[in-house]
């Protein structure tokens, strides 16, 4: 059988010596690094004393190739994003593979080549993983776990946290709203919108970085995916004595998401971003982190899209664009499944 | 819909509010902890300066109930093991789900809290994790990946690996070999036997630390999982300028397992474990070992089982109970699908 055609067996994960080509040929190849190579259980990594950042994401996103990404792609960004919020500089990732039998080799191949792009590209170095096959019918193709560690910066800049939260910081968003999820459920049902519809997956952690190198007061990050910007406003809000109040007009939106997401009934504040974060910045900062954005290729469509504010704590309003006031509730119920 | 019948619906893993009920009345009030209560998108954790052990496994487990454990269990041995056969403490924990639709509520609550009492025991804390639901037949029941931080000791000690092997070695097993495979294929396949089969499924961290506190050498430490003690013996002598000689009659082996190999045509030595430990000591330190391994709850059944030797290096060579000599080679095709 040609490599082309080749299918992925439940051999290749169970231990034997179908597995250890497997990791060989491809992983070990693709993933390299000092650390790695060490092939054990766990591996053995420096870091720096004082604190590390952990977290991870397991990702069963369908389809597994998208525009504007794949599933290996999402797997990196997701999980670096989750670290760069925090203000932590991604050091090292796991990988977990759990792959469905009969997945084209082929496909295995360009999603794990698409992984270790992206890692090499955010400065992150695949060290430790796992690979297991399960029966045709028992998962969707693929599904990829990433665990990431990360250091903090030793001039000790980072988020400052929800306790630094003031009324009158202004939220900003680093670009258009909803890209993910629209372009997911497009490749997925196939509605043939010609407008360009591509995922916004990308990883943010040099942008966060650079934000931080030019000491701008970052008193919150948080990267908006299930849920999108309304969940994260909300679970803010929750977690200070104060409400938020935003503008639609204010609101970058992609000409395509808008006309989706009106189409389908979607609220483009619920949908999925993978490549945007929610900054809240003090007043003074603001402008500056704004400008900082625009200088960079993840954040030319920023906004400054509202503020904390002393009324209505706990609530996020939006002044629409007719001039009402809406409240923006937490995403309830079945959004969009399986869009990370 | 009372609590014992309800299920888990796509809505649970989208981000929106039943998601956070479920976080707030499952994963938080059975983690919890002062890490895990930042409800941040990466903990941020303390750590000693120098290295720390990173690792993580992905566990599609079927059945996910089985003698001697279950899936949340085996999720939180499997990491916590692989940290441990380096010589390190297990600090921290992640654990990300992959859920069915459907999943009765009451299974993911006796995996949660069997994860979190085995993590308890263990001493390890969960510090991040996610949830994820996909739709019915798109997975199995629930996937569970753990991915775990270690620290080491601050005396320095932990398993020397693999440049530190010599001839004349000796190898040690902690206990009775293909407990935990041929239980899971018993469950699975319902073979009643009548003789107990129960999975030996149980963190080692605790066993290692033992043999580390009496100070004794450890030139190698691995917990034979997928493949069986056949192939870390494989992957051993793949590393060192040595080979392996075993002796069948030291091999610890239950009844109920050795009949169930026989009658099935598997290898013990190629079949799971999850609660035992192949240690390479010094010759001089082995019986030391043994001896401790001797007074821990998982090592009672411990055994010295061969030796590093000069001879045939890059093969593993067992004396049988009829004085044969038989190549032990590494497992190849397919053994047993989702035993982890």
């Amino acid at each position: 059988m040609s490599q082309k055609e080749e299918k992925i067996l439940l051999a290749h994960g169970s231990g034997g010596l179908m597995m250890q080509n497997l990791l060989g040929s491809l992983m070990f190849k693709e993933f390299g690094n000092e650390y790695l190579d060490q092939q054990t259980d766990s591996a053995t990594l420096p870091v720096p004393q004082g604190e590390i950042a952990f977290t991870t994401d397991s990702f069963v996103i369908d389809p597994i190739f998208f525009p504007g990404g794949n599933i290996g792609k999402l797997a990196v960004c997701g999980t670096v994003n989750d670290l760069a919020v925090s203000g932590a500089i991604p050091l090292y990732l796991s990988v977990s593979l759990i792959i469905e039998e009969g997945l084209p080799m082929a496909d295995l191949e360009t999603i794990v080549k698409s992984l270790s792009a992206e890692a090499k590209k955010a400065g992150v170095k695949v060290v430790t993983g796992d690979t297991k096959v399960v029966n045709r019918g028992k998962c969707d193709k693929i599904f990829i776990n990433t665990a990431g560690v990360g250091q903090f910066r030793t001039d000790g800049r980072r988020a400052e946290g929800y306790n630094s939260i003031k009324a009158g910081d202004c939220i900003l968003v680093t670009g258009t709203i909803g890209d993910h999820g629209m372009a997911i459920l497009n490749a997925r049902e196939s509605f043939h919108f010609k407008s360009p519809l591509l995922s916004d997956c990308a990883c943010l952690n040099g942008m966060v970085q650079q934000l931080l190198d030019e000491g701008l007061q970052l008193r919150f990050m948080r990267d908006p995916t299930r849920g999108g910007v309304a969940a994260v406003l909300n679970e803010l809000v929750s977690k200070v004595p104060f409400g938020i109040e935003i503008e639609e007009s204010a609101l970058p939106l992609n000409a395509s998401v808008k006309a989706m997401a009106e189409l389908l009934g979607f609220d483009p504040l619920s949908v999925a971003n993978e490549g945007k974060l929610i900054i809240v910045a003090s007043e003074e900062d603001a402008p500056k982190v704004l400008s900082s954005l625009k200088n960079h290729e993840f954040g030319k469509d920023a906004s400054i899209i509202g503020r904390i504010v002393e009324t209505h704590p706990g609530k996020v309003a939006m002044t629409t664009l007719t001039g009402g006031k809406r409240l923006i509730d937490v995403p309830a119920g079945e959004l969009l499944p399986r869009i990370c």
